[in-house]
């Protein structure tokens, strides 16, 4: 049977070295006799297995002592709560850019916690783009700027500075970590779950400047919640997600091996354009996101008769390419093309997708 | 290679054939030709793989429709937090037994968030045994009674009643759930981290009758946290711990497969009595703990010569014999005997203490 092609958008594809090598390795970590799930979080096995990922996120993120990584439980969905939970205060404003569903659900989530404001949105224009930067409105006390570098669900991503946000700024960017060099030192706090990019799910990423943490909040947030308890032990304050820090270990290998970020952001970059210049080119498929701010992860597109859709899904499946539905709030149809998914693995979509226009005029 | 026996308290040993069975279906689920880490969780697969796995656990339990099982992250501590930060109001105070390390982090935890009484505690006794139900002092308008049942570091477990309790009862099960029949209707929620008896990290069971929630909590509370939001979302909030929750199905299913709780109760209360009898009859070897409270699966014992500790660990190491260094707070030793530890497990180490205490006179 030929492995399908899932474009899922996350629990996503995994690379399948990194699937062959868990399965070969799963009885027997580092010749200790038993699974890397059996031993104690204690273990040095297990202390060395985080403190070496971290290193290893770090060198391939480009970031230095100013940075700490930290592997959480909980999903982006609870950085949503757990960063305005740490970092809000009553009397100075956080600020956020809406640029789509998940930075909506952010900024909602984080105005249970002090006050909030909007510093941009790109609503009106259905989140087709990213509110370009000279359009924010930051309050001068902000606390911090939040921004979803990369809406999954519309498909827009930031190319764009942030050299001159004179606010730290925090970023979800779940959904395209490590897919491209990116100025990291802009950045004072990302989060990103594991389940897209990096791995599956039940772990998700905190990078931060330690700095950040001097006015760090404690009231009331519960100790495994709390940045700095987390960062004083290592992401050890309780028993951590230890078989998915496994797979994300052994997927930043499989990168590194590969040859890092300037491998894969070339080999992303190739795919993209091959799939938006497929939909551009074509009479049936349509892609509505601004191009500046097209994602080279997430590619929506619609069928401009959408009683096609069903049959071009049923097709695709038959062709061995899985989960291309779009979003239930935006219709139509999306391609995932994470870090997992090869150029030819792009190319036979592209092929498909044309031999359908064929067949369906 | 001889396959260690590992005695850790947690992450525990897991049963081999479940290893050898995520090992063979790790990239093919359900035959959908790609990994159960792979899907989103919106398919049906896991969808399915979720409502199976409540479903095979309230078998397992004996519960019926009044409760509801949810596969949450963060691990038992965070449900230290969690429970309070739902249950608790301002104007009527929980009730804490304290028996040992965990229920002391569990009063703790929740004093933060509303009145706590210490109904009873053990502490004066150094926590050797579990305050009998007749000392416990309970406010006649306790919003709630928490009970640790199993007290992993102290291997003190309750085998006591409480259906005289009238207000709910809260239990942390971690370290035994599963272990033995247990009258489950006496217990209002119950959680549990899965690395001990049920799987591995990263997935915490909270088991609990959904009425409870009638006065439930949410100013403030992130919604991934609200019982009652995890309750209608049938515990996908958010993307949640998949192969945590898959290693959890596959434990349960070997546990069903081999007899389910019948088999494993009479296989661990034979297990544990070889033990503590030969703990009792030996010239080096002592537990401290109360008779009628010795936990089936957690057996401390101390050497009467501590000068040979460090040779009775490297002698159990080379003889293949895994973790039975007691927690620092306690000192001496301890082997945790879970439900993936055979009679034939035990059997082996109880040669070597023998074997051990004979060549140490």
């Amino acid at each position: 049977m030929t492995r399908p092609i899932n474009f899922c958008s996350g629990p996503a594809a995994l690379p399948e070295p990194v699937l062959h090598r868990m399965q070969a390795e799963l009885l027997d970590f580092q010749r200790s006799g038993i699974s890397v799930m059996e031993h104690s979080h204690r273990d040095h096995r297990i202390v060395e297995l985080f403190s070496e990922t971290e290193i290893r996120l770090k060198r391939l993120l480009g970031l230095g002592d100013a940075y700490r990584v930290l592997f959480l439980p909980g999903g982006a969905t609870l950085q949503f709560s757990q960063v305005p939970m740490n970092l809000l205060s009553p009397n100075r404003p956080a600020a956020y850019v809406t640029s789509g569903t998940w930075s909506e659900k952010a900024i909602k989530a984080a105005s249970q916690y002090g006050p909030v404001v909007e510093a941009a949105t790109s609503r009106d224009s259905k989140f087709t783009k990213i509110p370009d930067r000279q359009t924010w409105v930051i309050p001068e006390d902000a606390q911090y700027v939040h921004l979803c570098t990369n809406e999954t669900i519309q498909g827009v991503e930031w190319f764009g500075s942030l050299a001159d946000v004179a606010a730290p700024v925090v970023a979800d960017m779940s959904s395209h970590i490590l897919s491209r060099a990116m100025p990291m030192h802009e950045f004072d706090l990302v989060y990103a779950g594991a389940q897209k990019n990096l791995g599956t799910s039940g772990v998700t990423l905190v990078i931060l400047k330690t700095e950040l943490l001097e006015s760090a909040q404690s009231d009331g947030v519960p100790g495994l919640l709390q940045y700095r308890q987390q960062i004083e032990n290592d992401s050890m304050v309780n028993t951590p997600p230890v078989l998915s820090v496994w797979v994300l270990a052994l997927v930043l290998d499989w990168l590194e091996s590969m040859g890092g970020v300037p491998w894969v952001e070339a080999q992303n970059r190739v795919k993209a354009q091959a799939l938006y210049h497929a939909i551009d080119h074509s009479g049936l498929y349509r892609n509505p996101v601004a191009i500046e701010n097209r994602s080279l992860m997430n590619v929506p597109f619609v069928l401009q008769d959408p009683s096609l859709d069903a049959r071009f899904l049923l097709q695709a499946e038959s062709a061995g390419l899985m989960n291309l539905k779009g979003h239930r709030s935006v219709g139509g149809m999306r391609a995932s093309i994470y870090n997992a998914i090869s150029e030819q693995d792009v190319a036979v979509l592209i092929d498909f997708m044309r031999e359908f226009e064929r067949t369906s005029g």
